[in-house]
């Protein structure tokens, strides 16, 4: 059994963003004896999926300021910068973090561990909706 | 329903090169009515698959520098370096980058975005042709 | 058909550690007409998971000794320290390395290359031990 859902995120500054009741609010309903996965993929390439620690938010402050360091928007040899200075500095976070996640799901829910959640990094100063499809393979075990 | 292909990409010189119309050249041929995942897998640990921008050739280009500074082959620390200085770095831009992608398929088509391409990393010098493994796991929905 | 299990690794001290025996045997005993997809998942947000060489212990070494310089413990500016100087560094590991990997399954086998194996990446000081979820979707081709 196959199921995908298309959804468009809400605009959000950038940053990193925690993400996963939006997500898994796509993922609910499912019969409790169902397990397989869950794949969440991001249709664009400046804002990236990724997973880590859902409770503490300075997480997400210190995940924005070190890919700001390790991909310098001051850097003078990117020539892919006719959008401005966070634009090629995007398109390497997005392939550095990834273009999707991939989880299990065990009797019917997302089976992760108790301190991760599902991030939305948003590379963009001005990156706008972001759209999402969400797909989940599924079989009674 | 899973179809699995195993396909070899003709030797490409280092650095970063679109390979889109190659891999959605095996997916093809689906029923219309067909939806899931399709996931792509390289057999190698010195070359890389990752999505980003399609359009703009300055992208692969600024890839391939940042990834040279990120990851410098003039570093002295390495002790695998039996292959040449660009042996070690090779294969952390692979664990950087990833050895596979995912992304969904719906109505029998690679659902990406319309900026997004699939980007074959090749980090060695010579690296030769490489084995990639395409696999579709589909449904009717 | 989808198999689904969840198992513990013993705790490995910090760096980067062969577990492609301990997750085969996860996956063996399959009919080998079965193929399709392994997904190998970590529950954890300060380890990681990738696949690289197999063969040579330098390059886990060397990897441990990049990673450290790429993501170094010494940096001021992280505010999510309260458990260490690996605290912050090992959720930024965990998000260049991936919280899984996904491999293809053909003719009952991982159809992985002669060089490639798994990695479990344990970015803290004192890790201890990891829980890994191993699904698997397959089907007679």
């Amino acid at each position: 059994m196959i199921i995908q859902k298309e959804i468009t995120l809400k605009p959000r500054e950038r940053g990193f963003h925690l993400i996963t009741d939006e997500i898994t609010s796509q993922l609910n309903g499912f019969d409790k004896s169902c397990s397989g996965l869950a794949h969440i993929f991001i249709k664009h390439t400046s804002a990236s999926l990724t997973i880590n620690e859902n409770a503490d938010p300075t997480v997400r402050i210190d995940m924005e300021t070190y890919f700001n360091k390790l991909i310098p928007e001051s850097a003078t040899y990117f020539m892919h910068t006719l959008e401005g200075s966070d634009d090629m500095t995007s398109h390497i976070k997005n392939s550095i973090l990834g273009s999707s996640i991939s989880v299990p799901i065990t009797n019917g829910k997302l089976n992760i561990g108790t301190w991760q959640g599902i991030y939305l990094c948003e590379h963009r100063n001005h990156g706008g909706a972001r759209k999402i499809v969400v797909t989940a393979v599924l079989n009674d075990l």
